[in-house]
């Protein structure tokens, strides 16, 4: 059986490394569907991406082979591991965080079976030599220890931070094409009292859906990957408060969080 | 019978707003073809998108469900419209004016059949909790009556404004990537002494080819979609002119519209 | 036998234009894969498109029908030719040098046959209207003399300049989603004795892959073209340089090139 691939770069939109890792993947697994989850990720940004994949993985893929190259690191020793969750997904990935945001693996292998590659390996595009065969074979049904051995799961690089704020802010990890920031602070760990987040002076009010602020108000709101995130209705959030990645909000709620303390 | 999908959104090139829709597509319609139609229009812009729907429609699509995501009014009470058309083309779509850009639709129902649905809604994501599983019912053969009740085409809500200009002036409703400036003047619109349009001093002399008109010059012709296009040969016009959407051009005639009344 | 269709424009990412081939493909050739090289190539930019092109045909290109439209010259009197090379892989694209980056024709014809063309031709847009159904035709098994008569391969359109570079000095013919400057000066042409590239007192060391030099550094490396590129480490060589296409660096080398000149 045929398994389908799910494409998670940050190459660029409709970029020739893309295509490239395309050509490859249908020439070594022409019957296996192609989906791609993204490739305008910001560039060499694991947080951004682990962010994305881990939103994609919770919410909408339940099956197949994920292909995620965002890998500052291509060249270096770092190693590429395949790994299948507790779910049935497999994923080919750069150990450098990304492996870590799957549920429970119930299997992690070293990518090291250069039988799998291609004939001659650039050091600086795994995406196409390495990453993209080595999908290919799984996607055919290839059993995960054709890849390599089996690694222990501890030993897996961690993210270079948690992928949850502490309940008191939320710092923006995304910025989508519509200028939305998306923060960290997921829906679970906001506090009930919550009224809203603060940067500089401005205040974004929580909503429920855009709509519910007048055009051109700053609000936040539960965004679509269960987050926190800052918009501005029928406008750019990003734009109007020129931030990106990396900006941090505080949280504005109805009660102090600790009693007694205030001066 | 599985109908291909006609993908078109406003969400950026390979976003993962894209790549989520198309997850859901691929996992309740594993047999649909996935066609990408748009994904770059610019955002919010139910007028842009108007455009460009109506032009495949009207040269591309035969056959299948278009399922098109401008929706600024995403989470509010807006209703989300199926509809056949005479051509036999299925359409989902947000009632914000996009259904009104196909001919003499046979059958229109409001989407309100939650079954169809995601089981969690997102106030901010109907394209991937509401549109792609809807879409995908469509696609797998579902009948249109299965997403709701019909509805009168006659309470559609109109677009902001008429796709067609009056015949003296041409609005720019979209700029592609080449810079190139799509205006609502379509050709059965046009004077027959048309030589061109001018705007703020320039001019823009009436071209069969852009290769007609030297390098550099800017000009105008007959574009793809049928209607009057601003370009500049080998160049930008957008980027020479420094215009886009919303910028008006008057027309430039051999005689003038009307006779003596010129002083 | 279908044969997939490679599909190279410079149209944009996700723009309308190259969704409009894409329905004019599938409904042409419904069985037909389509897999997108690129279409973020420059616009109008021949030489960046053959560079593009000649590097996936050595590296990733094995079968099928290449549809490449980067075609400043549409609607004038440039020919359109449809060709097969010697390892078997088709082509359809403008007779403006694109053409000769192919190994060894075997057989090249002019696209002429209009009943194989749309009923109705744009002449800006020959993409949808000529391009598209043509390659469909092959894809589905056409002969390649259903398109037009076999013409003399000696008389197609030479490239602006050479594909390679003089072994001293190396010129950016593209700049790739990161910020890379991918040069035209290919590895068999680099001198063994090369220490680096240099431009206006910058140096770019040369190192085996990014993680070799320390992060933020200039460097220039063997990229996955075979060719020379210029990068910084976890950043953007474009940005850093605010070079583009057409800058041309020095090689640095070990030894003089030439002997006893030195004064």
């Amino acid at each position: 059986m045929t398994h389908p691939v799910v494409l998670c770069t940050d190459f660029g939109p409709a970029s020739p490394y893309v295509g490239q890792m395309k050509l490859v993947l249908a020439g070594a697994a022409p019957d296996a569907r192609i989906i791609d989850l993204a490739h305008d990720l910001p560039a060499q940004n694991v947080m951004a991406a682990a962010f994305v994949l881990a939103g994609a993985r919770a919410n909408v893929i339940q099956s197949g082979v994920i292909c995620a190259v965002i890998d500052p690191g291509v060249g270096t020793d770092r190693r590429i591991v395949a790994l299948e969750d507790d779910g049935g997904v497999m994923a080919v990935v750069p150990d450098n965080g990304l492996a870590t945001i799957f549920p429970s693996p119930v299997a992690v292998h070293e990518v090291s079976n250069r039988a799998l590659f291609r004939p001659e390996v650039s050091p600086v595009f795994h995406g196409r030599d390495v990453f993209a065969p080595v999908t290919a074979a799984l996607a055919n049904g290839a059993p995960l220890a054709e890849v390599g051995p089996a690694i222990d799961p501890s030993t897996l690089v961690p993210l270079p931070r948690p992928l949850r704020a502490t309940p008191d802010e939320a710092e923006v990890v995304y910025a989508d094409a519509f200028g939305n920031l998306i923060t960290n602070l997921h829906r679970d760990d906001a506090p009930q009292d919550m009224l809203g987040l603060t940067i500089g002076g401005q205040q974004a009010q929580l909503v429920s859906y855009y709509g519910e602020a007048p055009p051109g108000a700053l609000l936040c709101l539960i965004g679509s990957y269960d987050r926190l995130e800052v918009a501005v209705r029928n406008g750019s959030a990003a734009g109007a408060l020129r931030l990106g990645q990396g900006a941090r909000f505080n949280l504005v709620r109805a009660t102090r969080p600790s009693d007694g303390q205030s001066t």
